[in-house]
């Protein structure tokens, strides 16, 4: 049996979340289950998009996640179960793999996506508030269980994505945008650490503010500096050394960030 | 070895909760192990025993459920352990399976409890304060390993219940009260879904406001409208399209919902 | 496999938490996992230290905690694991087991530290600002597996430790710190129940307020009622019966608690 993850927007005073995995253990017993967040805000597609992204590189092949962040639930959007590279999504044809999709187009990783139409393989009774206990949980211990994708819906070749902003380069840098602000208010870009590498002299413009140079990781500057870094993931990050820069800067997803290279030789 | 939940009012900041996981492992290494909640609001029996009745059926045959909402804990107050259909209760005796009890009898389904008075399947050491670590806990690893109920105390017949109140039916309607409000501000209602069935008009009539008939799912509304759908348990309840009911409407557990129908041939 | 621990002050809604998880899996597939917690106050080590001391008790011989509470992450700071007892500590060298390894030196338990060294253990790719993930929780999930720690890295024997206060002796009494305060508000302190016993008549000055014997549970006394109890790691805490004893009393962490007996024969 391969690893099951939960990822949902119910918050977690709702017995709701736990009741995931009891389908789960019910059809797959004994399955390893982690849940990785509970706390998407309430039907933020777009955040549930990023937590997939970059969990994936981290959980073993096969490891089936199921994301229940379903603002749509019990009307004419779809349910879907795909295969990304080598591991399983199941949950809302809302736009929750469009950054896992792109990555692996970029990776030329296989990709096979199926609607789930199959009742075979959901609880008896399905509650038109509540896919995730009835369809997903069920379908994604299935997949743990082995059961091949296409025996659980018919292929389709058009899920629903959203546009993903891509940072602009410029003459003398690139301008991206906040994607993410972390437990601890640090800001994440869509800029990659390799579109600014091999440039030894930069500035960092967000906000009103100029940051120069990139620092190493945040033990390096005093408490309040503001501070550039690459996140865990390799994106360009704006921090305040134990302190809270999207409340500092009053920024937020979507703001602007520009790097700008002063190298002489550019 | 059978699956194991653990609920509590502890919150998440302390490290009691996790302790309970650590229990039950040495006793019953492995165990599938998982949390339903640790965010009952402090010392609220009735949402334990609401959470513990609607759970039950998504957990398999011999699921061991500890709940440690123990305001009494130390004091006269016994721990029982009970049987009710095909799964197991673990808990302070304050009335938390009141909810599960009544549906076992509904449903004629197999209730034994006994009250743990064998301190050799106990810690060795037993807190006044925490019984949750030092009796609960390794009493449901003993029940996931099998050893039978009798063995872990003695019989009772008389456990702590609390009255659950009952919708009122009247000619052409039924009255009901609200019993929980979820995470975003939905309330349910004690009101199931067969009792409205087969009627075509009705109104719900909810503190100031009336609803003109049900909503198949929230995705139904335009976002801020105020509707009338089935729960997840198949409960009618009222909620606001991608807002807060128990905000926008001023309610809480206790108030009134009524149900009038309007069908001509009534 | 031995059982996994995982604390960290990353809140809840990160993914970073749950990506820990699947790393351990990836290496040890199947190991337990629990979480003590994930809301540590953000870099706070001396709480950290605590959760650590008094998880161990509950855990089966070797386990193995993974904790990060890691401010000075991608500095000159080491990573360390330890042998404290029959378990395992794997995190920062920053404090974090100063408690665990007053505990083991007292009890002449065995220990034997080592400074992570050997990156053939951790990820091929090595975040500045994540070590947990990198570094921690792959050595963490090969020590359930059971390789040996001296394969991990080199002996050290200068952790980083910090100043345990401790309470102070009196002809009459002993003058103590609150060391901790929980979800509830109660306010646990380093006065152990032993340093207590035999006294009869006893009174306990917390702020401006005088206590009058202890009292063997919450349960006993009426709601509002300021209590001395012997919290469920046995030392002496302050609570208000129902109510926060934290906000009631305006205390915090390193105020003190003095105890005065009254015994006639003293």
């Amino acid at each position: 049996m391969s690893v099951v993850t939960i990822t949902t927007d119910f918050g977690i005073a709702d017995y709701a979340s736990g009741l995931l995995q009891g389908v789960v253990w019910g059809i797959a017993p004994g399955a390893d289950i982690v849940v990785l967040s509970h706390d998407i805000p309430r039907h933020d597609v777009h955040s549930g998009a990023l937590l997939l992204e970059r969990s994936m590189p981290y959980f073993p092949p096969d490891t089936v996640h199921i994301m229940v962040v379903d603002p749509g639930v019990g009307t004419q959007r779809r349910g879907i179960a795909a295969r990304l590279g080598s591991q399983y999504f199941v949950g809302p044809d809302n736009g929750l793999i469009t950054r896992a999709l792109r990555r692996c187009s970029q990776q030329q990783e296989p990709v096979y996506i199926v609607h789930l139409n199959k009742p075979e393989y959901w609880n008896k009774d399905v509650s038109n508030v509540f896919h995730g206990r009835d369809i997903f949980a069920p379908v994604g211990a299935y997949l743990s269980n082995g059961i091949p994708l296409k025996e659980l819906g018919d292929e389709i070749t058009n899920p629903t994505l959203f546009d993903l902003p891509s940072p602009i380069q410029h003459l003398n840098g690139i301008t991206g945008q906040i994607i993410t602000v972390d437990h601890f208010g640090n800001l994440s870009t869509n800029v990659r650490g390799e579109q600014t590498s091999g440039i030894n002299k930069l500035r960092i413009m967000v906000g009103d503010r100029t940051i120069h140079n990139l620092t190493k990781t945040f033990g390096n500057g005093q408490p309040g500096d503001l501070v550039a870094v690459y996140d865990s993931s390799g994106y360009l990050a704006i921090c305040v050394v134990n302190g809270n820069a999207a409340q500092t800067l009053g920024l937020a997803c979507g703001d602007e960030v520009s790097v700008i290279w002063d190298d002489e030789h550019l």
